[in-house]
């Protein structure tokens, strides 16, 4: 077997074998196959596309490429994914959720790139909250509590981080077989038995359109069901922020808000009901999605939800009296309100232009070692479909720098219709 | 401009610009697009192609990435290319009788690589014959006596050179518009007014059947209207190798002996009568083909040809008394007679396995740093179409080694049908 028929192959539109995706796997995680053949492979794929058996061979042979992380002594785990977007703290509300309901969570998250946040960037905002942590002792605190949130310490499907850094530079990103393999190696080599993904879709996602989306959910779909990993995919949109808060600290604040019961903007109760509900139907929790989203939201007001993330930040580490109050957060230098500048209805508050605006304050990362603003972001009063009157305050903008704040004012963030 | 969108443009099926073009060829050669996109957008013209006008502009831009030889002083000069094949000694017998007959002849030749021979290896069996010449010189011999073949002194179209290379290893060599583009950049760079292309076409060859032939005369033809430089292909058989000899050494011997008057295989004749009376045509020395094939005929009758041969050799530092007497060519040690084991007639004499076995023998080289062996290789008593009776010699192996001679023995050279 040699790359060169493997390209042609390809490039002639053929079926590539198990083996053939395995051959290339390997030696491009090995090196022997070079950067440049393998960019002629991921653009003869980009064009030709993949049908779903050889994606779910791409997936296994990605994930199959480093370390597999062992979560057997813990029974059925089912893991959660989003796609990403902006302001998405998901993760942060929903997992002490679902520990608290019985469902293990063990759970390696990656840091921001780009608009999109990490929930690694965000937990690394409680003081003292520890997100490297032996495998071992990882799995330990799962036993011991029911939950871990921490960064990735294994070496997870390094295949699939070569290809997506290459497919970057060669205007390969948006392919569906490429990013569903990508995301699906990924989370089977983080150990899930069973997966529930938020396909985000809208500007601030990578999905666009939803034609794109319901494509890219139904690929997920049946590689989870060729590698028998069940998979649930539920398209939510990513069109406006997710919640009232955007930045590190901004969102582990209004994630905290919401587990106290305290608010619950409409999205996110939806989105946690949808992706939990489903969550709780895969572990054979509840017998219907209806009945998993009322248990969601019933473990919020009655505070298991909230006292499982306590136990969670203090068996990491973390100082929980932060969490207990969130005023003890270091606060950004500025908080500029702004203004609504006529009366009207709010006809956009856009995700993608948010995002670039929180990068901008330095909540985000432009390139991979750059360092990150905890404090700064946004944090809105309204959002869409809200009626405003001029001179009512819309939201604010939490910032370090006083340049930043007077050039994003001259901006438009809300358009009022 | 980014090397991204230019990349995604071809990805999507669009036509690049000419600015674009220029764009990538100028990044590539100066190392600031990489190899890997390079990889990406050549694998996207493999698949999607290119129409005639871009791949005008990829002749263009890669012709002009580095020296171009101005041969304007020199007048109109046609020349000729060949697309390779084995036992091709055209150049060595035509140039000389076009130069004698008021073509200026200023050719840079390349070096053999492959099963494919290069015109300047054939050139250096002749004692003492200097092929690295300067460029004023080889101009100023031009001028002199109407003919210098030479190797590649300067850095023609370097960016063919690294985008040649790069093909050979991520499986895109057989694309028309790649394949046109890189030889027609090297005749602009080496600058030709006119140029006459011999597409060969066999196993020999690097278009196996005649369509694909007859599509690469097509675009080069068009590439050459479009470029100002008028370009007239012919193709020619390479199913068995040109003429009777294959080695280099063995290929001057049979092009002097050609030029002499003393044989002329019949495909060579054809050939050079083609070629040659396109060439005279091309440069208003004739009126019609016919009295072109004529001329070049002539040219050999009448000596003529065969002295400018001699004024070339001279000229170039080499030793004539061996054009004089071709004895004088240092022999292969062992030289085995080829013995027909039955009556019938030769249906296959293979230029792909006779290139391959000559390689073997080691006139050829495998990699670029490789030695040849200048005296080994094939004399052919018998093409095919000839009717042999058992035991009679249809050829001889030129060997400097005894147990390759045997190994080759006991293949088939010769299908007797």
């Amino acid at each position: 077997m040699n790359i060169l028929d493997i390209i042609a192959k390809k490039r002639d539109k053929g079926k590539l074998t198990k083996e053939e995706i395995e051959f290339f796997v390997k030696g491009y995680t090995e090196n022997s196959i070079t950067d440049y053949q393998a960019a002629a492979l991921v653009m003869a794929i980009y064009i030709n596309g993949m049908n779903e058996r050889e994606i779910t061979d791409l997936t296994l042979a990605m994930a199959y490429s480093g370390d597999v992380l062992d979560l057997s002594s813990l029974g059925e785990v089912v893991d959660k994914h989003s796609t990403g977007g902006v302001g998405d703290k998901i993760t942060l509300i929903l997992m002490p959720i679902v520990a608290s309901l019985g469902i293990p969570v063990a759970k390696m998250s990656g840091r921001g790139l780009g608009f999109t946040g990490g929930t690694v960037d965000k937990l690394e905002s409680i003081p003292g909250y520890i997100t490297g942590v032996k495998v071992e002792d990882f799995i330990e605190n799962v036993k011991k509590i029911g939950i871990s949130l921490i960064g990735q310490t294994l070496n997870l499907a390094p295949a699939d981080k070569k290809l997506y850094a290459l497919r970057d530079t060669i205007s390969c990103t948006e392919s569906i077989p490429l990013i569903a393999s990508s995301i699906m190696s990924k989370k089977i080599a983080s150990g899930a038995n069973k997966i529930v993904i938020d396909v985000t879709c809208g500007s601030g996602a990578f999905m666009k359109n939803i034609d794109e989306a319901k494509e890219l959910a139904r690929v997920m779909t049946k590689i989870g069901e060729l590698a028998g990993k069940e998979t649930k995919c539920v398209i939510t949109d990513m069109n406006e922020p997710v919640g009232y808060a955007v930045g590190n600290t901004l969102e582990v604040i209004e994630a905290i808000e919401v587990l106290k019961g305290n608010i619950m903007p409409e999205d996110v109760k939806n989105i946690i009901t949808e992706l939990g509900g489903n969550m709780l139907l895969l572990a054979n929790k509840v017998s219907s999605l209806e009945e998993g989203k009322n248990k969601i939201l019933e473990n919020i007001s009655n505070g298991k939800a909230y006292n499982k993330f306590l136990e969670l930040v203090k068996n990491q580490g973390g100082d929980i009296s932060y969490i207990e109050d969130t005023n003890k957060f270091e606060k950004a230098k500025y908080i500029e309100p702004i203004i609504a500048e006529k009366d009207g209805k709010i006809i956009k508050l856009d995700a993608y232009t948010v995002g670039k605006m929180s990068v901008y304050l330095g909540a985000g990362r432009i390139r991979k070692e750059d360092d990150i603003d905890k404090s700064v972001g946004f944090v809105f009063n309204k959002k869409v479909g809200a009626k405003v009157t001029k001179g009512e305050i819309l939201g604010y903008i939490h910032a370090n720098n006083e340049d930043k704040v007077k050039e994003l004012l001259r901006q438009e963030i809300f358009t009022i219709g």
